[in-house]
């Protein structure tokens, strides 16, 4: 799983009739000491994460693993939302402290 | 799934049998800015997607999960056409505009 | 699916079992305006192609679902033979312009 | 697989309902010369490795083969912890040395 | 599938159970005018492949292909040894001559 931070969203009407009802999110990537990457995803939500939230993204087949996403043409999904990331016992980012 | 516009089209009569009938899209790949990247796919159309449309594309064993195409050999497919796209509350792209 | 010249062949003759009979071709990547990338693909060959043709290539598990191949452990196929490309209504790519 | 670094861990309790009880490590990826590489992964830890302890990382729906992950949504996996490394028959890595 | 060469081995005992009595190869990218790329990837080996032989890796889903890995953690596998690889109808590698 890569580590996103929720940036926006994308709205279609006309597609694939699985679809209906998905929320895509607009997550950019985040690299390993928490600078945001070139480089996004448009993933299906369903955590129900907000703008600004880091979450973890995981990608291929592993997000039609998500419950009523089987038969989706989907290759994206938020699966959480993170609590906290640590490097070298050190914290990188907590979501209490970007709440505040 | 990745943003990326419509840019134009592939034909071939010499291919694997369960080919028939797909239409293919070359569509070039889109920043979080709304920058077109030095990136495409040839992805296989079931939307109906036009030139000059933004569109969400779905890789690897996702682009199967489209209707029919279940047993195709093919590894992109263009799942919506892109009404709207926000980042940081502001308007990326809208098709209304585009279509004006 | 990606754009790609063929260059030239592989050749094994000691291989996984499953793969006796196949022909690898080696395949350059082609960009959207035409150029040859740093990059390539062996890819079984399931329709004919030639040295300097333009084929479509499937990457992953899209690659299995040509005829014979389900079990095979390719990861890369050629899919179509092209015939043409057009990007912004001119035309980038002709097989016949090319086999003159 | 590639072979990475234990850097740290990923906690999160908002999440998709099949991940209770994932353990989340971020590891980072190494080069063929035993260096860190600006790339890492967030996979799912089962065979217990710990931090600067150098392990083996699977990604796609290879993840999903460790036993009671089949049906989870992760794209990444932990699958060994590495003894050694010989690159050109000398020693690139030794978690004996490194364990002194 | 991509072209590699065998530089050397990783060694776990400590792994997911499925991984016990695989063997793990450290292979490195070869580019299609023969050149070692600075990117590499550790492949179970079926095929019985030694240092310095030349390879052909297939990664992802169709690692599993490989018989009795249809269950283990792996994305990536040796498939074959290449015995000559030619490209615009020269030679870029023949097994023979590097046997000498």
């Amino acid at each position: 799983m890569q580590i996103a931070k929720v940036r926006g969203t994308v709205v279609s009407t006309h597609k694939d009739p699985s679809l209906t009802g998905v929320k895509f999110l607009l997550v950019q990537f985040v690299d390993e000491e928490g600078r945001l990457l070139p480089s996004y995803e448009v993933a299906a939500d369903s955590v129900g994460a907000g703008v600004d939230e880091w979450v973890l993204v995981s990608r291929g087949s592993a997000a039609r693993q998500v419950l009523r996403s089987e038969q989706r043409p989907v290759d994206a999904a938020v699966v959480a939302i993170i609590d906290t990331v640590s490097v070298d016992n050190r914290s990188l980012y907590s979501k209490r402290d970007q709440d505040r």
